[in-house]
C-alpha cells in the first residue's frame, strides 16, 4: 500500500486535463491529499493549498504522488530536481506513468541512498495466485461496459461513496492506475501475466464480512476485442453478486476500432449474465449507469427514462444524479 | 523461431509419460526429430535411433530440445553437465521447463561464449501489439473446450495433418509450451501480459491465403474461471471463421475446481458462438471432437453417434477415428 496523505505534484501541467489524475483523487479521496504543489508554466489547479516540499511534510504528507501526464513521455530534468529533493526530504514517490521511475537512475540512487520507495502503480508488485474460484463470503458489485471507457471506475467509486455516506460497509477495489492512486492501493489487471488474471482479482476481493460491498472497478468490455479477456477475468475472478451496465450513448463505433459497432445494452445483459452465472450462479444485473456528458441538459433525463422503461432496471447517469438508486438496488439483493 | 531438425534430450526421464513433450514431437512432426538421446537410468524409449551429440549433429541437428519433465523441478547436474556439452558442440537448446535455463548460469556462460541460442519458449521472446480487430484474410478454427486438457492440442494438430495429407494449405497455430516445441514456434499465450493476449494471437494468424486455414491451438475454457481470460482473447484474437468444440464425457468437475461442474456442448455453443460473432459475424460451430480414451472400446461409437444426433454437428473421436470428418466439415465452409 502506498502511504497516505499525499502532496499531489501536478508539475508543468499544460491543462487541467493532464491533472486527471490528481483530480480523481482530491474529488474522491480529499483527506489523502494535504496540498498540491505546481511548478512554473503549471495550468492546472486543483483548488486546494499549494504546498512547498517542507510544507506539506510539516502537515503529514508521506507521499508525492505524480498526479499528472508527462509531455512527450519524458520525465524531465525540471521534474526530476523536485522528485529527488523530495525523496532526500522523506517522501515516498508514486506515480502511474508509462515511463517508469525505477528507470530513472536518479530517482532510484536517491530512493536508495534516503530508504524511501518508488511505486509504479503501473506494474504488479505481488506474484498473484491461480485463480481457485471458491466461493467467499461478502458481496461484490462490478460495472461492465458496452465500450471500453464507459463510465466504470465512477460509477463504482459514486456507489462507494454512496454506500459510506449511509454507513453501509464498501470498499472501492481499483483495478487500474488511477484508482490505485486514488485510494493507495489495488491491481494493476491490464499489466498482470495471462494466467493470473482471474487470480488477482480474487487476491484484491478477499473473503469478508456477509453485509459488505466490494466495488470492483470495471475494465475494457466484453464486446471490445482487444481487452476482452481482461474483462472475462475480472467477472470470473470477482464473482459478482450484481452487475451494473455501463454506457456511452454517443459513441459511434467501439474505442479504437472504427469497424466495430458497440452492442445494445439488451446484448450486453445477454452476454454477459450467463457468463457471470458460472461464478456466481446468484448474480443478477442490477442496474444501468449512463454517461450521458454528451447529451444536453434538456435531454439526457428522457433518455434514462426510455432506457429505464426499456430495460426495466434503475437507470441514472452518477455524475449528474449520484448513485442513490444504484445502491437502493444493490441494498435490495 | 527454434531451428530444426532436433535431437530429443529424454535425460533419465523415469517413465514413457514424462517424455510426452518428445512424444508431441516424434508423433506430430517426426521430420524434426533426427533421434533420441537417453542417459543411464532412461526408461522412456520413442522408438526410434539413439544418438550421441555427434552422430545426431553430423545428421544434421541444430538443436537440443529437451523433451522431457525435470524430476522435482530441478535441472540436475547430471543434465547440467550434457546440455553444456551441446552447447559446445554447437547446439541450441530449448525447453518449455518451468525452471528457466537462462536462470541457470552454467548454461548461460556456456551459451554466450559459443554463440548459441537457449529457448524458454514458456516465456514470450516478442513484444506483442494490442489487438486491433482488423479483419485478415484466410481462415481460421479453433478448438473450445468444456473444460481444460480436453483434447484441444490434439484436434487442432490432427486437423492440420488432415489437410496436409489432402494438399490443402494449413498450418497448426501453437499457443502452449508443448505445440511450440512441437511445431518450432508460437505463443506461450498463458504467459503474456494480459493487455497484450488478442494482440498475441494476431501476430499469430496473420493474414493468408484466402483458402489457407490456420488451426488455433486452444487454451483454457470459456466456463473455467480460472483461465477464461486467456480462452476469451484466443477467441477475440484469432476470429475464428469455425470452432470445435472439445469434451471428455468422463470428467465429474471441471479440472482443479471440484465446486465446478462441466458445462452441456450445448451451453458452450450458445455462449461461445455469440462471443466469436463479435469478432468473425460468419463464424460457424462446424463440429465436435471428444476424447473417448476412458470409454470403453464397445461404447464409445455409440456416445459419438448420440452427440451427433442430438447436436446435429459431426462427432468425432480423432484420436481413435481421425479427424477426416471435421476436416470435410471445415472445407464445406
Amino acid at each position: 500500500m502506498i502511504q497516505t496523505p499525499y502532496l499531489l505534484f501536478l508539475g508543468d501541467a499544460p491543462d487541467q486535463l493532464a491533472a486527471k489524475v490528481a483530480q480523481g483523487i482530491k474529488d474522491w479521496r480529499p483527506d489523502n491529499a494535504v496540498g498540491q504543489f505546481r511548478m512554473p508554466g503549471c495550468n492546472a489547479d486543483l483548488g486546494i493549498k499549494n504546498m512547498t516540499l517542507d510544507e506539506a511534510k510539516a502537515a503529514g504528507a508521506k507521499t508525492l504522488v505524480i498526479g499528472v501526464a508527462n509531455r512527450g513521455g519524458i520525465i524531465s530534468d525540471a521534474w526530476k530536481t523536485v522528485l529527488v529533493e523530495a525523496l532526500q526530504k522523506g517522501y515516498d514517490i508514486a506515480s502511474g506513468l508509462h515511463n517508469l521511475l525505477r528507470d530513472e537512475d536518479e530517482l532510484v540512487a536517491a530512493a536508495r541512498v534516503n530508504g524511501r520507495t518508488l511505486f509504479d502503480v503501473r506494474i504488479p508488485s505481488v506474484a498473484y495466485p491461480i485463480a481457485n474460484g471458491k466461493k467467499r463470503s461478502g458481496k461484490r458489485c462490478l460495472a461492465i461496459g458496452t465500450d471500453c471507457s464507459a463510465g466504470k471506475m465512477y460509477t463504482g467509486l459514486a456507489m462507494d461513496a454512496e454506500m459510506q455516506k449511509r454507513g453501509m460497509k464498501s470498499t472501492f477495489r481499483p483495478t487500474g492506475q488511477t484508482g490505485i492512486l486514488i485510494t493507495g492501493g489495488g491491481v494493476p489487471l491490464d499489466a498482470v501475466i495471462a494466467d493470473f488474471m482471474a487470480g488477482a482479482v480474487e487476491y484484491l476481493t478477499p473473503d469478508n464480512d456477509p453485509d459488505h460491498w466490494d466495488h470492483i472497478e470495471g475494465q475494457g468490455s466484453l464486446y471490445h476485442v482487444s481487452y476482452s479477456g481482461v474483462t472475462m477475468a475480472l467477472i470470473h475472478g470477482g464473482q459478482p453478486d450484481a452487475l451494473i451496465l455501463a454506457h456511452e450513448p454517443t459513441r459511434t463505433h467501439m474505442r479504437g476500432l472504427p469497424e466495430y459497432e458497440l452492442p445494445s445494452l439488451e446484448a450486453l445483459r445477454d452476454m454477459a449474465l450467463p457468463i457471470a452465472q458460472i461464478a456466481n450462479p446468484a448474480c443478477v444485473v442490477a442496474g444501468i449507469s449512463v454517461n450521458t456528458q454528451h447529451l444536453a441538459e434538456n435531454k439526457f433525463e428522457a433518455y434514462l427514462a426510455e432506457v429505464e422503461d426499456r430495460m426495466g432496471l434503475p437507470t441514472v447517469d452518477p455524475f449528474r444524479q449520484g448513485a442513490a438508486r444504484l445502491v437502493d438496488a444493490l441494498d435490495a439483493i
